[in-house]
């Protein structure tokens, strides 16, 4: 299969949703750094289950066990591997979905991949749960990035129509970022909060869902981080932020919005300031040629609504050969991108400590 | 560096604008398969600089010289390697290049990777000339894959506020992307081409450029291609797009927008066609948990405006120390979409062959 | 780090020798095939330490605790993930050793790479230990090959002058490598098992050790396996194989041996018998240029003297910055190699299951 | 296929021994170094045919022409992208070759593996003359090492049963190894060179061949270079040393035979010398765990006879579909391994430099 990412710090998760645990192995750590594991579970509990209302009330305790690489709270060398058990799954929920595929899910598509023994319970392999112990190896690295000065935040910028207040994409209001990060929905306008959980609850009673646009912002990378071509910024971090289970769009700096714009207006002039070069305005998103240019980076993900809805849906039946209509029963989030912000600040965090253990720029 | 992509079938750019030739290895083309060079021209001419008054007026004949792999029209089983000699070269444009960096250039972030020392005349090896030897090896891709019965298309969706007609995802119109693919503008309403040839006209008179959206379709795959994580459709797609110079965005099916809407709207339901299954909607794309439903793969690529632009633009001179104003001189696209509508098809059907020579499915 | 090796097979080992479990993470295995739990404990069992007076009488149960990949007894699709609990270590032996490094041990230069926060107690992820991962991984790959009709073998050949019986390479006897894989040393020729058990024996009295040649050899192989110049099989096994600790030295067919021969002597002439192809002599070890030619696989490793012997030896303290003598304490093999065997054919199925995953050869 | 090898410095050959051209991309290469274009060529002499009576005569000229990459004689940043061209094919020679394969040779397993189209003429791309481009790269990284102080040089140890002078392991004399690399046979003991020519040539004139093992030393790399496990040096150098055509055996430090002596013989006890730290013996050939302890590297390379050899030699005929006789035509090597010593260096050279540029260890 696939479940690895990474050059020089590689991150395999393993897992399924309903099998006795999830897990991943992260091999390239910096040795002899010290990890807050307090920090670090705090980080994890916002892409926890069961936080809010308008979050699936499922709870789990998502608790990692640190099988190697950890050694009294430092990394050790050796690659950092942990599982988080899964204590929560309720399997029935999942008994007419091995025969009727779930729109929109992968059920249909794991099972021409791999065959009928492929085990989709809750989603298998391909499930968001696998997203946890991405936040643990993300929320790792993000301390190491911290240490080096550089700053990862995130919002949700738009669901439905509910847009939050626009971010700068030259001087980014990083305090206001990590200060809204454990609210319920992570907008920085408290009005559009309230509108986007009024929103939100309104298709949880319907049945509904909705998907949302994380926009990430990174300050602090040095100028020079990255390649051309194939290898750049954009190419690890599309590659690795794909891997979301829901992500259908990427998006660096002014985006697909940008694209439809004059030169004169998206180009990003220079200017000398004390010695230092900065950009003018920055419609690239701190990336030129997939090497970053010092300017903060800027990342728009979308992500879809959630496939799983409480309406009657057609599908067919495999063992029928025939259609025939589908509700899928259990306990679902209405807006997986509420959850999804601190796994795309993870996965971001990882690429871009890949990066700064690439051979062009040395992390001391 | 980092001028490849590819797992099983590799392609390794090489080239610098303004240096003696570009071109390409390609590593793992299935051995005995004819090649039909005449036709590998005319969609490589699709690309190429100077076919009409809205691109650049530099001409070059873009000749593969081929060094191995193909003997008498077939591919014999050892990497294809060919070169496409530069013979246009302007490079006293680029003058002043060295010392004023360009902006929403690699320019300055090549100089903080790589040094000094590092050849940026013209774009070095960051130049969107490189794309030639792209659409040489993705000319090859899309005859192999034809000759399965998968098929690649591609519209220009929206230039500025001009938006091409809708093509539907679940049956797109191949014949008509066919047929407007050597159109000036490839768009699928005459209207519409019109519109946008006189936009793209004004902005080259104003010294001013464009970017656009592109959108891709590509029918026949088998369901099951693909992998789940870090290494499905998207994964591999998206790394290898964003390595299209200029490229701002890459998304999946209803994309963006999509991610805005309802569960209830965007889920795409199944049914059962005469034995086959089908979805009701295709608003993934074709890619369910990064494989293939068997469903039309539609994807969107957002092209940034032409960076070199005619009006005068801030920025700095390494020598002087000092800020300055800087004019690019030169013959540049003002809208380089229109071009790379080519490159999106040749890069897609290179991860595409890719993916057929993955382990489970096998190319016949 | 590099803990991972394998294309479409990937095999990543995680732990430490002293830390809180070993295991690894199988991405890649084909999906729905049985797993034979007891034949694999007991092909683990072959590895195992405290097995016989001649090996170290540390005592592991070495029973690995599936996390995922596995359910109800099958490969369930998603990557196989499993560790194996650390109970016997007494760390106690390793107090002096973080101060003075082990000759032809990898304290120093793990300390070199690292730093000195590397936890390198019983050698850390460098130990021997981390073969019994790689014994549970290449366990379920001799099952998979097995059914499909690939077996794999190994006996000692060598060890100090003991020579075991030569092992034809046209027609390997399977059967007498099966039988005796279960012995104390895993030699085919009883006298000479007898002579290496005596010997051994000495030298761990004399507080000394000995390496040994270990031959290996695979029958059932397909012709056409494989690939040209740095992927072949050769290749990828010699990668994988110089990851196993100790070994020093990879050869294939008659190896340094028959590089001192001429070619009339060494060189395979075919012959067709009954319309299949084979060979008179095997000195190629059934591989060329990179490709199986159906032919018995042989290969041949060298595995060094352990390192860990009881005689004084001279080394220095970090601390004092002086030279020193070194006395290691603790449980070692006197003959490392005669454990060894049962991780050369994991690896080596490891690797071959990977070539059949590989496009050009279909896995049923 | 797989024609390429190396993480951060990647290198990819192309060409087929009878198409029009042979080459290569190499992609990493620091940039602004000057290379001297005419050492160069010196070092790719060695490996040129026609050079002594006792190699083959045929005479290529093996001038690279170098694409993209150097500019002004400075590498430029862009990958380095050459070319040699075939100048004195004779392929008359191998008509009877396409129905006949020749035993020892990847005729066969390459058609097994590509099917009739494959283009083996002359070996096709898994031809020695692949080495070529592979001397080139070489050459260009022995001059980078050479800047930073690392020397690489290579003796033939034994060709039949004449053996070279033995050559220390922990102060290898440097200056001698160069003085006699031009010599027809680069063996330090002049006796020992005057008695392996004799031997080659009566082989030459019995129409046979022989084969030899080639040792290499490296001096002058920093202790702490690589990786445990499956990405250290052995794992590296051995994968790329194995795509050498000919090679059956790779071996590091007191190789196969050190493995069949003691513990306390071959461990490399330490002494601190003037602070620095260093071994008493180098048996392990200046690696532990995969990673460098600052003494010399030694390696041993294993290259079978040349398997064109005149005499008449037992094959088949796949049109006639019956055993027959084949007696090889053409010009050939008695002895490749009097050759390879360059290639052996500059695969070397290659993988250190690799290596050099890791994240643990900066190329200032």
């Amino acid at each position: 299969m696939s479940s690895s990412f990474g050059k020089n710090l590689t991150i395999s998760v393993f897992g399924a949703s309903h099998g006795k645990a999830i897990g991943a192995v992260v091999d390239g750590l910096p040795c002899g750094i010290s990890i807050d594991e307090a920090a670090l579970a705090r980080f994890m509990k916002r892409r926890a289950p069961g936080q809010s209302l308008i979050t699936t009330q499922r709870k789990e305790a998502d608790q990692p066990i640190f099988l190697s690489g950890l050694v009294n709270g430092k990394l050790s060398g050796s690659p950092l591997a942990f599982y988080i058990e899964n204590t929560n799954q309720q399997s029935k929920d999942y008994n007419n979905l091995r025969d009727i595929p779930r729109p929109s899910h992968a059920d249909y598509t794991a099972r021409m991949r791999y065959g009928e023994a492929v085990d989709m319970r809750g989603g298998g392999h391909f499930s968001g749960r696998l997203t946890a112990p991405l936040c643990c190896a993300g929320g790792i690295a993000l301390q190491i990035l911290k240490a080096k000065g550089i700053e990862i935040g995130a919002h949700l910028k738009q669901i439905g129509s509910v847009q939050d207040r626009t971010i700068s994409f030259t001087d980014p209001d990083m305090d206001a970022l990590q200060k809204v990060s454990h609210e319920t929905v992570a907008m920085v306008s408290s009005q559009s909060r309230l509108r986007a959980i009024t929103y939100i609850d309104e298709l949880r009673q319907e049945g509904d869902s909705t998907g949302g646009i994380i926009e990430l912002f990174a300050t602090g990378l040095p100028a020079g981080l990255g390649n051309p071509n194939f290898d750049g910024i954009e190419n690890r971090l599309s590659q690795a932020l794909f891997g979301i289970p829901g992500v259908k769009g990427v998006a660096f700096g002014s985006g697909f919005d940008g694209c439809l714009d004059r030169g004169s207006n998206q180009n990003d002039p220079f200017r000398l300031e004390n010695g230092e070069v900065r950009t003018l305005n920055n419609n690239s998103g701190g990336i030129q040629g997939g090497i970053t240019n010092g300017m903060p980076l800027v990342l728009k993900v979308g992500m879809k609504p959630t496939a799983s809805i409480a309406k009657v849906q057609p599908s067919f039946s495999y063992e029928a050969g025939a259609n025939t209509d589908l509700q899928i029963k259990g306990r679902h989030d209405p807006c997986i991108a509420v959850r999804a912000i601190p796994v795309v600040e993870a996965v971001t965090a990882l690429i871009l400590l890949d990066f700064l253990l690439d051979n062009n720029l040395k992390l001391d």
